[in-house]
C-alpha cells in the first residue's frame, strides 16, 4: 500500500473513527496507524485473511463515503490553510498580540 | 413542539441531512423547516400521520446520535465564537485590514 493511501486513511479514520463498528475500528487501527499485516490481524482476532482484508476494503469505502458526503477533513484542510495565512499576515505586519493569538490557536484546537 | 426544539432540529439538519434517506430529509423539511403539520405531511405522501410522526421521531434521534458523535453543530459554535471575538479585538486595537478581514471570513464559509 502507497504512503499517500496510509495518509488518506489515518486522517479519515481521524473524523469518521466514531462511526465505524468496534470492529472497524480496530482493523483500521492495526493495518493503518499500527503498520500490522492481514495475516498478523487475522491471527490477532482468529479469523482468515480474506475475511480481514474484505473487512477493511469495506470500511475504506465506508470512510469515503463519509468523506464525499460530510467533507471533514477537506474543510479541516481549507481551515489550517487559512489559519496559518491569517498567522503569518499578523507575524508580518503587527506586535505580538497574545490575546490575538491565543484566539487563532483556538480555532486550531475546536476539533482535537 | 418548542422554538428550541425546531432551531435545534434545523441546526442538525443543516449539518447531516447528507446522511439521511430522501424520505427522511423531506419530511423533516416540511416539519421543521416549512412548518407542515403531521396530517398535511400525511396528505402529501398519502401515508398515515402515524407513519409520518415515528419517521421524524426516528430521524430526530438520528441526528442527535450523529452529533452525539461527531459534533459538528457544537464546534461550529464554539468556532463562530472565537471569529467573533477575533474580529472584535482587531476592531478594537488595530487598523482596518482588508488582507485580514477576508482571511477570517473564509474561515467562517468553509462549511457553507
Amino acid at each position: 500500500m502507497t504512503i499517500e493511501k496510509t495518509n488518506r486513511m489515518n486522517a479519515l479514520f481521524e473524523f469518521y473513527s466514531t462511526l465505524l463498528t468496534e470492529k472497524q475500528m480496530n482493523y483500521m487501527e492495526l493495518y493503518y496507524a499500527d503498520d500490522y499485516s492481514l495475516g498478523e490481524i487475522a491471527a490477532e482476532y482468529e479469523v482468515s485473511r480474506q475475511a480481514v482484508y474484505d473487512n477493511i476494503k469495506r470500511t475504506e469505502k465506508i470512510l469515503e463515503e463519509y468523506e464525499r458526503k460530510l467533507h471533514l477533513y477537506s474543510n479541516y484542510v481549507v481551515r489550517e490553510e487559512l489559519v496559518e495565512k491569517i498567522k503569518k499576515q499578523l507575524a508580518e505586519n503587527y506586535e505580538p498580540d497574545p490575546t490575538l493569538f491565543n484566539l487563532i490557536d483556538a480555532i486550531q484546537e475546536v476539533e482535537e
